[in-house]
């Protein structure tokens, strides 16, 4: 009931502060038999490590799953899925100073404000560590729905755009997530420079799903497209969510609209129509400038690392809808 | 668990279709000894009624509400209120021919995939009607946030455009829910050439929230922005959600960004900050057009008709986490 | 959160008040495509009408079930099913003085605590009249289980007492469900003679239930066991459960105990096993004695009244389950 | 959804196999600022240890507590509470032979049957080490209700039996939770014997709550005893409930049981009414018997270990329903 919990039949439990001891998930709801790919899955965490401006990845330093429950001769045994990550990272530093220094932009205040108590080292739970806890989700959400494409892109970041055909043309997509590899020596420079002046920069995500059936969503409150606006907007520096069409719907008529079907995204009566699912959201520049944001292995950008994590609360959103139309056996899905 | 249930603490279950006997909601979550004004309901139910285009209202036409419990002597007893709406309006033309007529960017066909079985008199459980039960509901989460004010109004609708600063200046926004209320003649005017035209247009709704305390929403995935997002995206023809700064994010540079608290948008890291919050959101054209169009009660452009929809449905969501954070005691809120 | 819902992915929701407008339910999790009896629903519901001391029932006072979403063309949508039975016996008595008349044994005390105020014309939702919701319920759950037999009977009333083998050799249990049913006469006797004394009496109800897989049942907190005891125990006068052998386990040594499978009541380690199960629950007296208890339509004893409201609890759970069980598709249940 | 959360507004997951790397558990619900002592959190663990049929415990093989997250400088910090316990003592024999050996009275056959696949080193999550999550989260469900008192203990086991008021003049109950503790060495020996034999037997834990306000418990499907029979069925061994008179009222008439208030066992209309509650639960003999249950740490009666589990859970319905009463505020508990 404090929302630490996401999905309903496939669902995780998020915990851990940012300089606690370790942070985690318990999954529940991972149908029993599933193989497990404990290096795909450690794959999944590298794409999300801090410090990649460069493009590069000190695996050393990566935040390593250790599985406590749930798996058993490399498969799932249908029980909690319980999966920590240490923090191993952390800096002797004089904490002491931060305890009343409150980061514009951050949760530092509201969570003093709410709990009236906090652990000021960092983050705590706002930390984006926080989403280490979802991309480990997003791994077995997608061995419920192998045939289902989920591809997060940035579409754009800082002067560099791409679209949904630029990615339809790209194959592998790192270090940047950004369709257009061609363009990761300007990237990586320009990245170089924000990083060096204190500076950061926001962005937009777009995201492509493809292969999804029909028939998932429901018609009230849990349509296919409110369970993605949550999940995306439940990371903490998105503030936006459209899908299909998006914000230029505002600007067009009913028969623009109804003349092509592929304008509404994938999504009618908020339940999937076999189409593929275009989904875009913006992400804030990142609140730390500064000189604080010249040092160690902070971001000037998050877009890169946040990739990962859009691509996996969209695939525990639909892992948790297959669940969900499985369970009531109706329909042509049940075919 | 098939999504007719939003809300936790406050919570409220919608039922109905559209061509049925009656709509209606169960509230389970609010406290008992609220008093209640059922000609305020029921002015809440005749905002959201059908066939405003010429900014009239014809009150005998109007959806009645018929409280079945929970309200004792004019009070809340704190027990589940039910509340129904009978359909009365039905029109007793031929269906048959609806049977496999399945429009585009309605729920018709993915209703049929989903169930392999529908109501195809009408909308059924994706018919505007539906939101009914959420007027209904944002009328009670009203009575427990009587110190915050939420108010929606239409920030695009074809050529007409309004900014907060509008909404601030003006006070009845009624019949059209657009702040420079010295356009409603034009409106008018335009909407009724619209409809004679067999056209729809799409267009953006802004909120404003003044007065929401702040340490309401949670760190992780129940964000105070993730939990509107999913309200606002959970209305039929919403297909975007923004706050704050929104879109416009992904143009800025962190310093431009930190530089005013204002553009966080009244909430950091998921939690309100006591600012007042500003969200906006975009409709789509309503589907329906051509000859059917011109017909009858139907509205060429739903926002004024969608504007208490949104009020009530961001009402629910702020009572909801009022009451979880009076749960757990914590933090500034209590003292 | 106030717990007026019940199941999880068949669930319904209990509302109204003894001497509000109406009681109801509404049903969310009913797949589409099910055929439904009203007449048979209406049959269940008569077997918990008040009044049958004397074994009969006069139907014209009988709660009448209308359906008011849901169903349509005598087949489920796949939808929100909400009911109603509206409150038609109510008296036009001085309710005044039943203001601050607290009844041992009833809620009127505790509810005045928990809320602070009361529909005091009546038990509120402490009435009986809160379980036509469960028998509506009940019979829904019936739908998705059409092989399972789901069968209660009063074990011990007063001076009578049966067995699950005199369960096994009966028919018809109307009108008391009681499985000697050549003592019919001698019970008629007995409950006329307790009414007209004014007083009540407890005893024992047992529920057998044959044909369910193996499989049903979480193995944590969501044991079969458990959600039994919860959905019997949530019935007003309930005061115990037990399954297998239950208390008598508290006398008996592990080789006893396990030289039978069937002393585990079809229960291993809270999951079905495949074998019958067998649970007895046992009921208080009615509360409500002396010259009030006289008069009217008041029950002396509450068990055959009580029958077909374990039943449909005992159904709804299973349902529950079931639907859970084939959501995630593993085991044995599925192939 | 499949089971292994426990509680609404105070709740907490369990997860881990009995030959898994770790069991644990996170709450979620704890409010932020209450002064944690991780050594008393440790004797609750150590009560529930095995091994204990001698009286005495090992504190080096104890279940050793670790904190991942959640609390900080002594105290909680509102957010979800992750402890584990990892699993030390686990023997290096063959477990090819338990593969297809299932166990009567044990969940092997049905775990098997449900999910097709199972860890089959041991009870997996149906072993008794699951219930080290409930001590734990029963620990921090007693940090929010201080002024309540609930004491567990054993009515009967074998020969000894013992009263609500061989409890009231008592204190110490340890090592063996049954008041008469002259009996102690009586026990031990009973014990002994009974495990040199390989015989398990079954027996009675009586509960006793103390200075639980009135209010607590919903009028539907959450009364207070009906979650409290949840939780105690939700115990492996756990084979009855019944409060107050229990299965008593079967034999008795209304006028008995009218005559004392003290015959509802502290609960009206499933809410309470400030009463001391009594509760009764039966626990069946161990299943382990014969020539293994002579070898290991392994336990005759399960009773003794049993108490801090039971207690465990009663706590943390309480706590949950006074955070549900909390939330809504109405009523006497909140003036």
């Amino acid at each position: 009931m404090r929302g630490n919990k996401f999905g309903k039949l496939f669902s995780f439990v998020s915990f851990g502060e940012s300089h606690g001891n370790a942070l985690g998930t318990v999954l529940d709801g991972v149908p029993a038999g599933l193989e497990v790919d404990l290096e795909e899955l450690q794959r999944q965490l590298d794409r999300r490590a801090p410090g990649r401006v460069a493009g590069t990845t000190n695996r050393k330093e990566g935040d390593q799953a250790e599985v406590l429950s749930g798996v058993f001769e490399g498969k799932t045994l249908g029980t909690p899925i319980a999966i920590i990550v240490k923090n191993t990272n952390q800096r002797s530093e004089d904490y002491n100073k931060l305890k009343t220094e409150y980061r514009p932009g951050h949760a530092d205040e509201t969570t003093m404000n709410k709990y009236g108590f906090r652990d000021h080292r960092g983050g705590g739970r706002s930390s984006g560590r926080e989403t280490l806890a979802r991309v480990i989700a997003g791994y077995f959400a997608g061995l419920l729905i192998p045939k289902i494409k989920v591809t997060a892109y940035i579409a754009k970041m800082g002067p560099f755009e791409s679209s949904v055909d630029d990615l339809k043309n790209s194959n592998d997509l790192a270090p940047y997530n950004f369709p257009l590899t061609e363009k990761n020596t300007e990237i990586k420079k320009y990245l170089l420079q924000l990083k060096a002046s204190g500076e950061s920069v926001g962005g937009r995500i777009s995201i492509l799903v493809e292969g999804c059936p029909t028939g998932l969503g429901e018609p009230a409150f849990d349509k296919l497209k409110a369970d993605f606006a949550k999940s995306l907007l439940s990371i903490g520096a998105c503030v936006s969510f459209s899908f299909g069409l998006g914000e230029e719907m505002a600007n067009l008529k009913g028969s623009e609209v109804s003349s092509n079907r592929g304008n509404f995204g994938g999504i009618e009566g908020g339940i999937s129509n076999g189409d593929d699912i275009f989904m875009t959201t913006t992400f804030k520049p990142t609140s730390t400038i500064g000189e604080k944001a010249t040092a160690g292995r902070h971001d000037p950008c998050i877009l890169p690392r946040a990739v990962p994590v859009v691509e996996a609360m969209i695939k525990c959103v639909i892992a948790d809808h297959l669940l969900r139309q499985r369970a009531y056996g109706d329909g042509a899905l049940n075919e």
